[in-house]
């Protein structure tokens, strides 16, 4: 397929001259970031002037896996110059995976401007190439029926903003008119907002091809914005245009205020509103949401998944009324029940003996259906993109 | 507001440097692309090595303004350089509109890794900032209801696809569940897809803001992909990944099956499904395939919008039996009559002779409502905004 396009590519790049009132690219006629059947990737890059042209990219060292935004530190291959001023550089075949990088050109981090394909996380965007032919085909636009997804906006008088969320719903959902549906609550990690999933976590791609392929029930897939004081992604809110930054919530009011959310997808689409039908996770900080959120209305969701995160409810004292008050709710949550209760996360991860031990202490007290998944990798993208693929199967099975 | 958002941005800098898993930028701690209260935008960028630092943008000489992609042409500033290898520099105040830039370092064309904010359209990805207080206040996200954007795919069985097509639903709709509303459908240009609109052609923000305002009627906009080869917008099918390039519908079955997508809207939203809740407005290619399928369907839209775009029924030979089937449909069309057919173009543009003979010609066989809009500007979004939020205004007035 792939091929197929290049060789169209390369046909119709010779009629194009002559669109001139909208030129094909900034400048540079070659493509870069391609796949080839073998699972290797070649990047290019014209640039007769620079003395040094380097990838950085998280394809390089998987052994230093980095969060996708510090990437630089992972590792820079150097490319290579050609007679004529095109630097290029080919891998060797990678495993299966959806892979971001940039350029350094002379030591300045550069998006490859042969490829158009870039996603912005927090404050950084780089370009983006999938391999196929492993777990990243999840993460492909196939052709199996396609959701929809919408972007909606809520008034949320807790926090005192409208607010945005996108909303996952499954494609049979229209020709079912009378049926209703399961919620997953899906929650992004500090610094993201309600984009973040479905930009680099490929949550449409991944629950398109898992309810395709009979893994995992149809439902409703709920993307909130976890961070109290914005309204909506960056440069999609009236805070218009600006670089994003660590925006905190001191007060807790996004967790204060969460059923505003829950109650509003009840209102608005056909859900199965009540514990049953929901689950709730999410990454990084939106784990530690999940475990928040679910034990302090600890009867309204029936599955936990806590991606790189985990709870800290370890040797609490509890003279002090507050790791009273927590470790009550906890015992609500274990007494009331939950149909699972997964934590996974990464051995490279900081959080790692943090969340080993949450886990403890929930088996310990006795949560049911609770479960540990310790994978390969750090705090990264790949991790929460396999969890979700393999968290989503295990929702409403019944 | 701005000010504000830049310094909480420095006291909080100084904080995230203990944030190890979630690196804040690629590598450059600084600010770019930014507008201050009197319009100037400030560019910055690090790179001591570098022997040129330019800026190509759209902003640069009004009077030779380009298709956004086309942007290199239109002239390039130099960058200053700092002892400290900072290159930077500040543009005069700005008139109101959204504008696009990259920069050249030592002729590479790279994108400002100081400014997250990047728009694709087709194959080029360039960096964007607004300058409010005129025109482009209708461009930005203000404080306003907001209504809903809605990804969705259609099964076309004239083409044999599945394919996507973006719908914005007004703020008003969830809260009138018995209240059905008039479409506009709002078509690209050629080697644009369902995207474009939504991105440089702000039509989200723009509908928000004239229906606030009360300057439009709150109406479905409908943004299908105009090229028939295609599913949906590059990387978001199942083509997966690739250079974008100038798809053709030689056999027009975008056209010819545009009533597929009228009667899928219809069937899954609350349209007024008949004549006088329909409009159909489109830019370059687009405008073609308003004029084209309003035609075809002389009894279906009740008022068309030509962007930068004309029809060429001049002089026509109707001895030639193509002919005459065109001229037949043009004076049903007319015969039916419609309350806007509104022609909009710019002086720079080459197109303007063959649209403003169109309108002439469409005046003199007796075309009722028909207008001529000539603005500044060639073939470029500019234009294609505006015209966006002078034509939204005249729709479904009764």
């Amino acid at each position: 397929m792939k091929k197929r396009i290049l060789l169209l590519f390369v046909c119709i790049a010779a009629a194009i001259s002559g669109f001139a009132q909208q030129n094909l690219f900034i400048s540079q006629n070659i493509e870069s970031g391609t796949v080839d059947e073998q699972g290797r990737v070649t990047f290019r890059l014209i640039a007769p002037e620079a003395k040094k042209v380097q990838i950085a990219g998280d394809f390089i060292k998987k052994d230093v896996q980095q969060h996708i935004a510090g990437m630089v530190g992972a590792g820079q291959i150097d490319m290579k110059k050609g007679k004529d001023g095109t630097w290029t550089y080919t891998s060797n075949p990678l495993p299966s995976e959806l892979y971001s990088y940039t350029f350094l050109v002379d030591g300045v981090p550069v998006l490859d401007p042969n490829n158009p394909h870039v996603y912005r996380d927090f404050a950084t965007v780089t370009n983006v190439f999938i391999v196929g032919g492993g777990l990243a085909d999840l993460f492909k636009v196939n052709d199996v029926p396609h959701g929809t997804l919408v972007a909606k906006w809520y008034h949320s008088y807790g926090i005192g903003k409208d607010r945005r969320l996108n909303v996952y719903l499954p494609a049979e959902y229209d020709a079912n008119p009378y049926k209703q549906y399961p919620v997953l609550y899906l929650l992004h990690g500090s610094g993201g907002d309600e984009n973040e999933w479905t930009i680099f976590g490929r949550a449409v791609q991944i629950m398109d091809n898992l309810i395709a392929q009979g893994k995992a029930e149809p439902m409703i897939v709920v993307m909130p914005n976890g961070h109290a004081e914005m309204q909506a992604a960056p440069g999609e809110s009236s805070l218009g245009y600006y670089k994003p930054f660590h925006f905190r919530d001191p007060e807790g009011k996004y967790v204060a205020n969460f059923m505003e959310i829950v109650n509003f997808v009840d209102r608005n689409f056909r859900t199965i509103p009540e514990k049953c039908g929901r689950a709730i996770a999410g990454l990084s900080m939106g784990g530690g949401h999940s475990v928040n959120i679910s034990r302090r209305y600890p009867n309204v969701f029936d599955y936990v998944g806590v991606f790189s995160a985990g709870g800290r409810i370890h040797e609490l004292d509890e003279s002090v009324p507050e790791n009273k008050a927590t470790m009550d709710l906890v015992r609500a949550q274990i007494a009331n029940g939950v149909s699972a209760y997964w934590i996974g996360i990464g051995r490279d991860d900081r959080g790692f003996q943090n969340a080993k031990t949450y886990y403890e202490d929930l088996k310990a007290l006795g949560m049911p259906n609770v479960s540990f998944r310790e994978s390969d990798g750090a705090h990264v993208w790949n991790c929460w993109r396999l969890y979700l693929s393999e968290f989503a199967p295990l929702l409403f099975k019944k």
